[in-house]
């Protein structure tokens, strides 16, 4: 019975760093800590250092898409490489420094090399005069241009320290050359072909919440499913910048997507905020997917609340996943959805944003998850005229020996009266309100029983 | 036009006990007083007591099933049958006797004749320690035990007089025999064979509301069809022990169960408590069925609350009906459901629980349910494009007429627009939010003038 | 692209009367005030009187229909004619003089000449005594019958003036007599047959709200999109007599009906109350229809609130359109309902009652409505697989530099995601929740780009 089996316990970790700290919340908060600062972007070699961290914890297959190729209705980008990047003064003190942190530069800009006032330079300067001690995060990736990113603060001081004729020097040493777009895939085999997909935007320096707090998270939870029995499903990682990533994943794969069943975007899992999801575009064009659903009835037994919004095609890669011609079962899960917070795409998105019980939680919910997904399945009764009789094959009492006692048996009957064939689990889990792992223990015993065969 | 008549008035009744009682409460109070100390159980004599009180009422055609029979799952169990039980101290005196109450002894429980000290036989002793002046009515039916019930007060009065050393005289005279289960059936034969169908359990002893009430409110409401107009339906109503009777009828009648359109499982019809009604399952999982929708416009045109739930498998017979392979159309109308009520299963479900007025308004709703699946049909408008004109044909003045007025010329329109041979009366009295019975006057009037034709 | 124009603006009415008047409200107030005093009626010199004012303003054809024509379950009554009536005192004075208010009169009145005591006179007298100083309108079109109406202070006056025995002369000089029944329709061709019905009753005499305010406002619409760009709908509008008048109309287009792809009834658009709309029958039996879900987006868009309530089969001409042979897609568009408001039907339904801004937001509203129902298409994406890069085709400039901006870019990626063929700009518009005319601009867009073709 694999399928009932409760998911491995930390101590199943065995021999990974994570292991040794008791408490997963804080393990995940040191790997978040450890892979902050890596240098990630749309290519390059700081996504590359990224993929690289994760493939020292769990097997990843690497894949490298050359600059150039047509994916969908795209064109993989060059490799843009940065060797430095700076503002100075006129006595050569730097103002701000991509060495200090890549949100200082916007992202792909094009190499220059000049001299200029304050007030020519401010064309291609940006701040948050709203939130004048942070540095906003920039990119320009599809139109060639440059700027800097600074604080408010630091640019009033400087306005005030060399007036708008004042002359900077501006250096950014960069090139776009021919070079290939990353991705990284982590497969745990099941016992079928069948496909849970989770899938992380790998492309945002240096920010804690959006997204390596999802990185870490994802590949934790890789690792747990690794460590533990083999599930029905196989599940698959996939681990790429936003956008180009996704758009390049399904042009290699559209042969293939029929095999996925079930999937989730994951983003921002790492913040203090409550669990919002937002649902399949199937799902919301008609009813709720087995994702959907999945997810609800998930946070509910886990006693969280979760805000559930329709699809709408902007966000992250459930635009792409949730493409018409696609159209594929990919709903996402976040914490606080980007934009809603106020250290969102800002130098604020750092460590302290970051919750090691949010962390924790983010991963015990995919947990659930992935627990239903795998462990719905359709059943017939085989005695389906009247309730047979549970006393006499023992089961009222084995039933009643479950940790849930009166609720497994309550959830025997639920199982018998809606395995009719074309009602799962699931719909037992949300019909009887009760908990799915009830309901799958429940079915368990049935099974053995010889009451319930698979549909 | 049978089925518009009004119901039969209690004048009608004839020469019935009842008719001479001028409140129909009353009449059934007396009657629930009258069979209240009867000793139902799941088989026996006592439970052929009550079916022959109420086949002094209303013809009933009564089986017996032999012990041992296979029905469904299951196997007919053997007859019970007590001569004496009781509980005495070291001199004779009862501490509790069988004989003053049925509820003091567990139903089924096996023959004993011991002596024991009081510690030792209080693994045999039920009470209330909440409700410690209440015996709580206990039945093992599946399992070979024993057992006393009595109130708590008087066990703890017991161990004060006796200590838990005291020894008691237990004596059970009973035996489990080879026998029969016992059905009634009451059918009065309609227009077609088409069916509805009552069911109500009789099997527990000494009990008013649950279920003496709903056999009186039963028992009623079959001498008021019998005494009335013809119907078009034919109208069944099941008198059986629970869970085994209803899975007993049903393994005998498995081959004509498609005859039944609508029923109706009837429990606690005496309390003060509002009405509540449990959908059928089908009407639960689907869209709500005729009868569903039917208890729904009777309530309302009754101006009466009613708190409707979801079908789920725990309760009363409807789980038998409602299980998968038989998926009857068969609700449950109750007042407060089993196990809401303080009262439930102890001997505080006494005469007082039940009140005339209650009882009477639980036969008001049966009927005009009954009223309503009976009268409602499918037309088709014969003049569909645009309105016919209803002056010319004397039906404005016609239906003004009626004691409903207006309301009849509303209904009139609205029978003719949604009458498109897909909707049914009931659709308009939905919809119109008219009683239907105007709805019902309406549509003769129409059929009359040949606006309308049987759909 | 002929939909996504915007409306005609008041300066394009060319040299119209109202174009003179800058403000569109009080041009249609000054129609309301000029066509008020019309003796329109069931059939007769009123009601062509009210359908040939129209046509002075756009091209109408009138059809006459001769009275004892047999149309649908109905037949084409006789033409009323009325010389004079009165009531007078026996001094000759007059009381109540249909020459002074239509009211007066219960339409169609049969013809008398006598004298009578005040006491039996009171049959045949209509007033309000809960409004006294008020007018009822009553009618009598197909009960052979006579009175006058006034207000119940002219009455109690009379009483007090002459007593009951007083005796009153009654002289109704009139006639039925063959004549026919005069429909006017005017029809703007567009660039399919399929078509807008628009449907406004003009049998009310003196009555501004109820109906003249609609039919000022029908026809200034029809002036605007005659002058306006060819649309892709034919837009049709029907000035004709209640009930009858519809009847009639249906019965001599029976064939044609299927042409009628949206529908709505217009009445009383001039009071100051909000919105209400009734939805079409089909769309209360199942989902909404276009129409139903147009008004509700066009109400959104102008920020104007919408009481919508479901079909019924009372009310005005949308009875005989949503009658179940012909279950056309009409809705009814009214500002305060009939019956709903205490002028309804009285005297007090005068010039004070329809307000300028009324009657211009009412005109607007239905603009918009137009302007949904003529510019929703279905789409299908031609680059369905993943996202399309809008930059590289200059989209996001484009879109972003249209009035709605950021707006136009979401809605160009709601338009690409629906549009798989089955989904139209209506559905992008309730789902994103952006205004119809933001999508339908992005979507022109889209399809110039070659990113959507019609599906």
């Amino acid at each position: 019975m694999p399928v009932a089996a409760p998911p491995p316990a930390p101590a199943r970790l065995g021999e990974s760093a994570e292991a040794d700290v008791p408490d997963v919340g804080a393990a995940l908060h040191k790997l978040v800590a450890e892979w902050l600062p890596f240098r990630r972007g749309l290519t390059g070699a700081g996504l590359r250092e990224q993929l690289l961290a994760i493939s020292e914890r769990v097997p990843m297959r690497i894949s490298e898409v050359p600059s150039g190729t047509k994916v969908l209705d795209w064109t993989v980008p060059k490799e843009w490489r940065v060797r430095e990047a700076y503002l100075a003064r006129e006595d050569g003190t730097r103002i701000v420094d991509w060495a200090d942190s890549p949100l200082h530069l916007v992202q792909y800009s094009v190499a220059v090399r000049d001299t200029m006032p304050l007030w020519a330079l401010r064309a291609h300067l940006h701040t948050l005069p709203e939130q004048p001690s942070l540095v906003p995060y920039r990119t320009s990736y599809y139109a060639p241009t440059w700027g800097f990113c600074l604080t408010h603060d630091a640019l009033d001081a400087l306005a005030a320290e060399i007036g708008e004729g004042g002359e900077v020097r501006v250096v950014i040493d960069a090139e776009h050359v021919d070079g290939s777009l990353t991705m990284g895939e982590v497969v745990i085999e099941g016992e079928t072909s069948d496909e849970i997909l989770f899938s992380a935007h790998a492309c945002h320096p240096a920010l804690a919440n959006d997204n390596t707090a999802s990185l870490a998270v994802a590949t934790m939870l890789a690792r747990r499913l690794l460590n533990g029995p083999k599930r029905r499903h196989t599940i698959r990682f996939l681990f790429a910048p936003g956008t180009l990533g996704a758009i390049t994943w399904l042009d290699r794969h559209h042969a293939d997507l029929g095999r996925i069943r079930h999937g989730l975007v994951l983003a921002n899992l790492g913040d203090a905020g409550g669990f919002t999801y937002k649902q399949t575009r199937a799902g919301t064009l008609g009813a709720p997917l087995a994702v959907d659903r999945a997810v609800a009835v998930a946070m509910r037994d886990l006693g969280r609340d979760v805000d559930v919004r329709p699809f709408e095609p902007t966000g992250y890669d459930e635009r792409q996943f949730g493409s018409p011609g696609f159209d594929l079962p990919v709903g996402r899960l976040t914490r606080t959805p980007h934009g809603e917070y106020p250290e969102y795409h800002t130098s604020g998105d750092d460590l302290g944003l970051v919750r090691p019980e949010a962390l924790a939680a983010s991963l015990s919910a995919l947990e659930a998850v992935v627990d239903v997904l795998d462990g719905d399945r359709r059943y017939r009764n085989t005695q389906p005229y009247g309730e047979p009789q549970l006393g006499r094959r023992g089961l009222y009492a084995s039933l009643g020996g479950l940790p849930e006692g009166p609720a497994a048996q309550q959830a025997a009957l639920w199982v018998l009266n809606l395995s009719d064939g074309t009602r799962s689990l699931l719909d037992v889990a949300e019909r009887s309100a009760l908990p799915f792992s009830t309901v799958r223990a429940a079915a368990d015993r049935l099974a053995e029983a010889g009451l319930l065969v698979a549909a």
